[in-house]
């Protein structure tokens, strides 16, 4: 599972201090990356949620557009993540008879990629329809918040081992 | 598991719109709030964070001022959360064989509870794990993300079922 | 319609510098405001939005959303605005037949009043109202954004002259 | 008026989700855009601002300065528009005897228009402007907030229908 | 100097791990700051400031408001300062022949002080008079950025020592 | 120490008012900024820090990830600096016997340079530095921030004068 020597973090210096990478000699390329959740609710929640799915709106909706414009500012949350212009992010919820599967795209063409932005994406999402819900429901619990893929950049095509059973 | 009527989600209006809960008429007493979270990592992945902590700080250090700035940020990141100011934010991690678990308090005075403040201190501070050891362990799974129990306001003292054997 | 003597503007100090108003000495009360505002729209774009009011959600949740969202960061905007924690904001937006009227409250218990908040609320969920049907009618127009009532703080209830009639 | 076919708002998916537009296919060219506003105000609260335009500052330069400010953080506020790095952005207020008449341009490379960011500047200077002389003038109304002009990207040049009259 | 034990960094705790001040026991009273700093500038770009210091605005008006607006959004910037609501935020600016003389002041009613809000804004407003002169002077220094005195809470009246002579 | 004539400051337009510069014109080039700053402490607090510098963190790395997330968020301090992508941050600390040494560098590729990214880092560094030991030394003093050298761009390489011997 780990992909590179672990004698090297590369956020930490030779003296271990905390530090950025320094993108500025890595290609503008085209990257994307996917991720994914789970918000576990009791049925009766779920049933609530589906109950109100109304014209006007809808939980849903809200937790979509929150993990939208969280992934937009995704730097000023994770301290040494890159800012960058997100040419798209995507935020979809699917309400599961056992709580909501969330699942979130981001992409950019710029010098680092965008996995943060994705995996942030899924849990602004994910808190918010925790909070949405939390009046009937306190045991809600977010889980499985992982990166599915990636792609762009000099590691090209990534994909979460095991990703065909569990996707 | 469902404390309410589920006949009712507080952000609803009548006709299914989307609102904020409007809390002028509540008390404003001391409440805290109390969320855990997990990051699922290889073994490897701890040993490498493990042999790099150093005097000059650590990726568990960064997670934890995240999950601290994080927390204050809350109601610009969840929508329908009202702003408010903490008396206190605390984020603890400890490493284990297996990844590392996060637990996070917020405390106030005011009309409204801190939950959301410590589930998203737990989210960032997971999320900045993440970032700070993606570039050796892609696979790591953010998970478990829950309120552990709250005090406070008109529900008084609240734990999570079964807090005793899974805390 | 000038309620004070003209002859000192608050934000102005003897030199005419850019001042802030000290709140200090102000009481702590129950505070409200509401404001309206138009978005004149095409019928056409009427008609686009009726026709696409999905149970997914649609471009009103998303405007009365992010016009919530930004009443909770008006002092980021505004300058010489004070922070302070409301305890409820709302926007309704109705949909006419040339455009869409928005209307929206801001409540605190403060120093300060929250005009500024109702205000910006109904600003910015005009301007998402723009951005998501922009790609059809450039030539919307935002309009008549103005204060429709306050009350609470020393100058105690105030509403629009005219009201009754433009409401 | 309508300059698509209607049958497509271009921020609902298929199932009429709401989502952002990917523009990672679109090119990278020079955009600007104009925008523009008014805020009617009484004569006397005109006068007031006039007598008090002392060297130190002045309303107006603390609206413009808003605005400017306001137009790099457009993407916080709305909630489906994309970042980008605004290469200027610049407000001008022009006060008349019925009030102060806004305009804003901002400019960028980049694959998305810079629409928002004009009209976002304009909406936060007047607001701020509403601000500064509200102690003195409750009344005052923002309004024709509005797009006059936008090059660069696919559509080329575009100016509102009758600006050589109106502008 | 120093004002008490030495043996007690109170952002540390026990295992000397970073931690924000638990205020929740203190008492809410009335608190103020006063901070200070100068930017030292060449006789030549203090001249281009007098000679371009018009009725329509000028750079020490901007870097005042930069620093009543920094004040305000100083809890998201230093990681362990507590969210507070000021009644009132001043920056003060008096050119002299060999730079820029800057003086702020903070004030609320809370739990803790307001020293990193005054100092904050002293410092945001002194990189903005860089940032607006730097085109013609790069070499200028802030220096001296220091609190002055403060008000309020346990420790009440507090001043720096020899701040008759130096104020 | 004048580097261009002092008969025009670039932020005024030809009436005085405020301005952005329009950086559409320029090229995107590498560029760097590197800034210096140092926070005067009395003899006691440094050694009440070296005591606390313990393998969980330590206030050196706070402040070391404050200043670097700062320099993220420079444009939305300093009124006139444009948004832009920064491909590095970092922020070095060096305790002395008589205070702390900050230096911070900043790079990009963009239409404009980053000195402002490097200044506002070594700012907030030393305000966080003097949150975290304010308690027990209240008289400590930010000294000295000023820009060491910046690269790229038109004016190419500059280096304060006399860097050799105060560097």
């Amino acid at each position: 599972m780990v992909k590179k020597s672990s004698s090297q973090l590369s956020h930490l210096d030779a003296e271990g201090r905390i530090r950025m990478v320094d993108v500025g000699a890595k290609a503008v390329t085209a990257r994307t990356a996917e991720a994914s959740g789970f918000v576990m609710m009791s049925p009766a929640t779920v049933r609530a949620i589906r109950e109100h799915r109304t014209p006007k709106g809808d939980p849903l909706e809200a937790a979509r557009l929150a993990g939208i414009m969280a992934a937009k500012r995704t730097p000023e949350l994770i301290p040494l993540c890159h800012s960058l212009a997100l040419s798209h992010a995507d935020v979809q919820i699917e309400l599961r008879d056992d709580g909501a599967r969330i699942t979130a795209t981001a992409s950019t063409s710029a010098q680092t990629g965008v996995e943060m932005e994705a995996l942030t994406a899924v849990s602004v999402a994910a808190l918010t329809l925790y909070d949405m819900c939390k009046a009937i429901d306190r045991e809600m619990t977010i889980t499985k918040i992982r990166l599915e893929r990636k792609s762009g950049g000099r590691s090209g095509e990534w994909r979460r081992s095991g990703n065909k059973k569990k996707g």
